[in-house]
């Protein structure tokens, strides 16, 4: 056969052991406070239908998409997904009589867009979300901050900041200030470039898309509120009060607040700050972002309520509202700024058994079996060559494995292993029957 | 926009949490069993250069990769993976200097087939394998053994056998019984069919390949000898005596039959037997695998050494052995079989709180989350009507939730909270300070 060079396939990455167990790390914590709130997993396929990915994204994203094909014929086609929504509300409308409500799920998996690599963005990545599906009241966007701000704390991120806003006071906002509501969509997506392009730019934007100067000096003075706590809603509540999607908004904001308050989420986490826009069309109420404070990055985590989405596969939608973690940029950040504690990355391996030679390797076997059985993770030495003691050393301590344990024919004789911890030269002898007990003191 | 009907593409599943949850109880016994070999996690990209996968697995099996596009002009075909070793030779060749050799690395994570689904057969679905890199000795195919006999035990399995032989017995067989070697090829298919043709079988189809009488009738005595432990090759030993490849196949067997015994394997769970040959073209030495006693399903994990593999995308190719967990047959029999511990499936939610009004909500809002800063996994009930107590504890029992904690003006100003185990009835009032306490101890 033809020798091939290898390579992995553009935009696409290998996860070595080092990265893994970093990754891993992530994805546990993540996990582990997912279901501390309750939340549940599934998951779904990595092909769906073409008809159920089409549609959904706008056709700029969809150009992204993947379809799929192989040599059989088939009935239907099928892509790969781009995300994790459009297929959550797939399934809660096919398994709606199997599903308890409200449905609270997780998913980290991986998702496929044909973009253009580059620093940071692959063609292949994790998306990590989590949605309650069925209550619209605001105890469900209020749990969804506050596992947000948990797990972000739990991964060792402490300056941060979720910005907290509402399309309907957006909505109304627009209505008070003249914009017609066909240009609403346009409002949105100028505010949305507020963090990029500043107020004085937002301005422009929001004029040359036709709206009336004094429509758009209305807005501004409105939007460039100073953000705070849920007082800051009071300054705004008069010009709203023609505006009935505009009181809904604040209404909503405030019990949302208090929620926030009731699940002890630290007031200093969040702000209520009216440029917040999240790009996505389908937001319908709340929405929130988290930014690292005095980071220019951008949000690492955010969300909303999208009341609507699951009517595209359901007679009735049903009120949902969730959040992603930005877990490439998250695992991109950790590393950056070494965020793991120690031990985390690196190798699984607690202790590396010696071999001396074929006569004592039985032994050696042996002492690996016995760590194993004790819970350890033990390597026993392999190799094709002479065993060489230095060598399996440089093994240890190139691998980053913490503790030796040597057998050769004196500990045979004396039904010993000597043990050597690799990070000071700390070494004991111990009997073979207390060498689990001691391998694990000296792990600490 | 078009309402869409819900439904997942030909093939593919969903897994809800009750399925997920069992799922993730396998995955993390398997993973924590490599782990104690110091097997490390490997992750590859779902998505290969067309060069990488084509030519690999026979023009059939290339049939059934599923190629992929998407709108943007690009350099290079790419393919969704077909299985996990062929992009573990990638990672070998791509990576050689960053990696530890030996490299022992296990990955789970889904391939996909174009196949026709059938019955346990699906279009996604997850391989789990586990291989040692850089080793030709045999204690490597030794490890391999131990840790495949390792997760099927503590996976709950116990009454299974695994089959050993190796690709150069069969080698020399055929060169003892007089088969040219441009057939051996057609043998190791032919005696491949074993199980589902019998002796006789394989005899006719020697005989219509063209093979001389007299060479299927040697091959056939040998073949058939009764598979017992190492000693059983002392029968085959003057047989193979003129065939070089021969005793290097006998002296291998022996050599791991040692190691399988310095690691303790039980001498029960294995057997040499002539007639496993395992489908695959690329085994070059020992092959094996596991088959539930008396069950008629086939292996639920196999492997071999294939030491040519990586040669295809390096220079030198390296010695190679691993094995296959056939980790959703696995699932299938143990969801059959009920082979999950009490508690694993279900909802990962441990204590439901109550809502009784507005009014309270923020107390059973703020017992939830002191319940969660416990480590309890611990629900809000939330909903949008009246929440009448009848219809949370319907709830919780539906979903499995073992214990409801409730939250009424009564207790909250006697400062308690009332827990019942939903199992037995059990309830206990204690102050809400001990309630995280008092939870453990329900759940036992």
């Amino acid at each position: 056969m033809v020798k091939i060079q290898p390579r992995t396939a553009k935009g696409m990455r290998d996860f070595l052991p080092d990265d893994m167990l970093k990754r891993q790390y992530v994805f546990n914590i993540v996990e582990d406070v997912f279901m501390l709130y309750g939340f549940e997993p599934l998951q779904t396929p990595i092909l769906e239908t073409t008809e159920t990915l089409m549609g959904k994204y706008g056709e700029e994203a969809e150009g992204l998409i993947y379809s799929a094909q192989h040599g059989r014929q088939d009935e239907s086609k099928v892509a790969m997904r781009y995300d994790l929504t459009v297929p959550l509300a797939r399934v809660v409308a096919q398994y709606e009589n199997q599903l308890n409500f409200p449905f609270k799920r997780f998913q980290i998996s991986p998702v496929f867009r044909g973009e253009n690599p580059q620093r940071g963005r692959f063609r292949e990545f994790f998306q990590c979300d989590a949605d309650i599906v069925g209550i619209s009241g605001m105890v469900a966007d209020a749990e969804i901050i506050s596992v947000m701000i948990n797990i972000l704390k739990r991964l060792g991120f402490d300056d941060f900041t979720v910005k907290i806003n509402n399309r309907k006071l957006l909505t109304g906002m627009g209505q008070y200030s003249g914009v017609p509501d066909d240009q609403l969509a346009d409002l949105y997506r100028s505010v949305d470039k507020y963090d990029k392009i500043g107020a004085a730019g937002v301005q422009k934007e929001l004029v040359e898309r036709g709206i009336a100067q004094e429509s758009v000096d209305r807005m501004m003075a409105l939007l460039q509120s100073k953000p705070g706590d849920i007082t800051v809603l009071d300054n705004i509540e008069d010009a709203l009060a023609g505006s009935p999607i505009g009181v809904e908004g604040i209404n909503e904001l405030r019990e949302m607040a208090q929620y926030l308050d009731d699940l002890g989420v630290p007031p200093q986490n969040y702000i209520f700050d009216y440029t917040v826009v999240r790009g996505l069309g389908y937001y319908t109420g709340p929405i929130f972002e988290a930014v690292l404070n005095g980071d220019s990055i951008g949000s690492i985590a955010g969300g909303g309520r999208y009341d609507d989405l699951i009517g595209l596969f359901r007679k009735q939608s049903m009120p949902t509202t969730g959040f992603a973690l930005g877990i490439e940029r998250v695992i991109t950040l950790m590393d950056e700024k070494n965020m793991y504690p120690a031990g985390i990355g690196g190798t699984v391996v607690d202790v590396l058994v010696t071999v001396f030679d074929r006569e004592t390797a039985s032994e050696s076997a042996a002492l690996t079996q016995r760590l194993r059985e004790a819970g350890i993770r033990a390597e026993l030495y392999m190799t094709d060559s002479k065993p060489k003691l230095g060598k399996q050393f440089g093994y240890a301590d190139k691998k980053g494995i913490p503790i030796v344990a040597v057998m050769g024919a004196d500990e045979i004789a004396q039904d010993v292993v000597r043990l050597k911890r690799l990070s000071d030269g700390e070494e004991v002898t111990v009997k073979r029957g207390k060498s689990a007990a001691k391998v694990r003191e000296l792990l600490g």
